[in-house]
């Protein structure tokens, strides 16, 4: 029997995960669209072994510019430049299936798990919010259940896409003249709701087949499309018991919609906050909450919960007529999230900020290096979580000391690979199998498999 | 003043140009899908000191697989894994006005300039042919005009994007807690009769301000379009005369269009064939022409011409009721000018086969390297061209005995630079100006410039 042993993914962001990161004197207020930036990240999370970075994206310029680094490099490109840079590391991009065509999206994916050697995933996200429902000719977003009707389609069309090629078309004949064989292509000819998309893809199968597929919503429709699509799945979840809750849940709809639950790992985000003492562990922690300025902790608070500017304050607590989770139409589970959280601790506006601004509704481990991998094996080791999705309030240096003073832990105590051994996909990191193509049909001299 | 000289740019396109180049010996049937591949050929181009390379596309799977590689790598994927393999060429990818939404692709093409550090173009394509179109939920697709509306409309809603940023909109004030100047930010409020985009693009204006802009249709529509944005224009010319002409003519459309002639760059393609003697280079030529498969060269003919299949007969002329330009929906300057060559040089169907099986109706210059030099030189100094898509019949060795044969005779001349020197944005290359912001209002102390 294979030992289970923990999937780490890196979130990278800018700066840092914490919202006031930028402010800090380490911080290059231009890390966004600074290449070199991302590289260095990139090869720290390789020295730590993990499975895969991701990036996190929307097709909009969120709120103002004036309160924190603003803007990204689109995450397929920029993990392009990061495939040619590294080597073992899974390659993350978030892309929309409400703001893409599947042709052209399909093809990108493979494109890049093509030049990545096969470390291509894509978290897949309907994308919230009107600011971006306006940029592609819409004056709303369009309805939270109907997002997810189109995601469902945009996922069928892109399966077919990926596997129009079957795996051995390319004949490559030079002496007979004949590069491929075209009765191993399957145009999909898809008419459906959304989407009409008639021929096959113009690149081949990837290395994996299609990318890993990933996603992070965590509302009823988004745990149902996970259930039938997600090969992972990132989340929030505050505490030990929700974790298990979600874990468990999700695990049950994955056998129920027919799939095996081991092909389905479940990441929960968390928020390392590491000092070499646990008194210095909280003082960094309040030294990133003091560079917080409170007006722009507050206003993204209030358009997190779909409240107009001015509605909270600083030192009460949050009003107690919020509208229910039904009534949202943006990210559902986050929203429920963040007003538990508040209830349940009592907390003020401006604790709630401070809380939130490390890791916007993520957990926080904040301790030393033990006390961290003490709790990742807890949740690890308690139904809580298949892995982690690794978001240091700080880059580079949260994320260099998570892999220099957390890693060697969870290696010593068997948790974690301590090197990558010979080149893998992605999928295969994760403990996944290569899928089949769908149009593929058995060799007529192989016994049947049922 | 300073002396003029040729700016190159490589086409790069998998084994060659040439239809049956997959064929030869020398040649990796899977080269299309192989990054190292196209390092090895953006090297050989940067060892040349060519201005740029290129790769053509469009989102659909052209005809059949048997004939030849078919599929690609999408080319902004494949150009920013290049940029990380390069430090000086500049990049141009092809892309679609009726198959993108102005956000997205602004977006791609803004970042790839980024990593690149100012490299990126974009060679601006309507997309002819219905099986594009069938990808993208239309039935057929959209007429010629049309199209080019709509690319216009694309164009002026991507240089406000580009635009939405001004330069100096990012202030980092880490001590106030200012991160940038929403007043320097300008969304794009832009509903028109194809696109309605509310918001500024989620990435800063990039090195160049935005991509090269490059256009290749030659139809009065292109003529007109490239005329109002091009500043770089691929072209089919079959004759000096006929270059001349069309070079003329769309310096004199700049002008009415009231932008400085020298702003566009007019690049006709050429087919280099090379030998140490005309001989040998004949004799190279005519072993291309014999690993063409006729009955794929006929068919590919068909489909250009938009004919049936068996329409043609390999040892007769073209028909003699071929319908006129007007009645063409796709490409209709290359359906003309392979017309008129079939015409005016009495060719069979398998002779015009063969003239177009190296560059699809681009000329090929076959001979020694002083040959080819001096018909490239010819044209550079007799209004005909300010420099020339070379477009190998093999790749790499079409390339290599190009850039080791020719490119010395040309530096000797004084026409081609000797060495990159410092690194330069794209634009810089072809010797034109950093784009202005349009919302950028000049300081109120600076002298008014008219």
């Amino acid at each position: 029997m294979t030992t289970r042993t923990l999937h780490l993914n890196a979130f990278l962001m800018n700066t840092g995960h914490h919202e006031a990161s930028w402010r800090f004197p380490e911080s290059d207020p231009y890390a966004h669209v600074d290449l070199a930036h991302y590289v260095h990240l990139a090869r720290i999370a390789e020295r730590g072994t993990f499975d895969s970075l991701f990036l996190a994206d929307g097709p909009q310029l969120w709120g103002t510019v004036a309160q924190r680094p603003a803007g990204a490099l689109e995450p397929l490109t920029l993990l392009t430049a990061l495939a040619t840079a590294t080597e073992h590391i899974g390659l993350i991009a978030t892309a929309s299936t409400s703001y893409n065509s599947p042709y052209n999206l399909a093809r990108r994916f493979a494109s890049l798990d093509i030049v990545s050697g096969g470390r291509a995933g894509w978290n897949i996200v309907t994308t919230a919010g009107a600011e971006a429902a306006r940029n592609f000719g819409l004056d709303a977003e369009p309805a939270h259940a109907e997002r997810y009707a189109r995601a469902a389609e945009f996922l069928d069309v892109a399966l077919k896409l990926w596997d129009s090629w079957e795996d051995d078309a390319i004949v490559a004949d030079k002496a007979a003249g004949v590069w491929g064989d075209d009765a191993k292509i399957h145009p999909p000819r898809h008419r459906g709701t959304y989407f009409s998309v008639e021929g096959a893809l113009n690149v081949p199968r990837s290395p994996q087949g299609y990318p890993l597929l990933v996603q992070a919503g965590s509302s009823e429709d988004g745990k149902a499309f996970a259930a039938r699509y997600a090969e992972a799945v990132f989340t929030a979840q505050q505490t030990l018991a929700d974790a298990q809750a979600f874990y468990t849940d999700l695990k049950a709809r994955t056998v129920r919609a027919g799939r095996d639950p081991e092909h389905l790992k479940v990441l929960p985000g968390i928020v390392p906050v590491i000092g070499s003492t646990e008194a210095e562990a909280r003082a960094h922690e309040r030294e990133l909450e003091e560079h917080i300025v409170p007006a722009h902790g507050v206003r993204r608070l209030e358009q997190l919960l779909q409240l107009e500017p001015g509605t909270l304050a600083l030192d009460a607590e949050l009003p107690a007529d919020l509208p229910p989770e039904d009534a949202i139409e943006g990210a559902k589970s986050r929203y429920t999230l963040v007003v538990e959280l508040a209830r349940r601790e009592r907390l003020t506006v401006r604790q709630l900020i401070g809380r939130l601004g490390g890791g916007r509704g993520h957990l926080t481990f904040t301790g030393t290096p033990e006390q961290v991998a003490d709790a990742i094996e807890t949740w690890f080791t308690h139904g809580a979580a298949d892995g982690f999705n690794i978001m240091p309030a700080l880059l580079p240096s949260g994320l260099d000391a998570f892999v220099d003073h957390v890693v060697p832990l969870l290696r010593a105590r068997g948790l974690l690979r301590t090197e990558y051994g010979p080149r893998r996909t992605l999928r295969e990191r994760y403990g996944l199998p290569r899928p089949a193509n769908q149009y593929t049909q058995p060799s007529p001299s192989a016994p049947a498999l049922v």
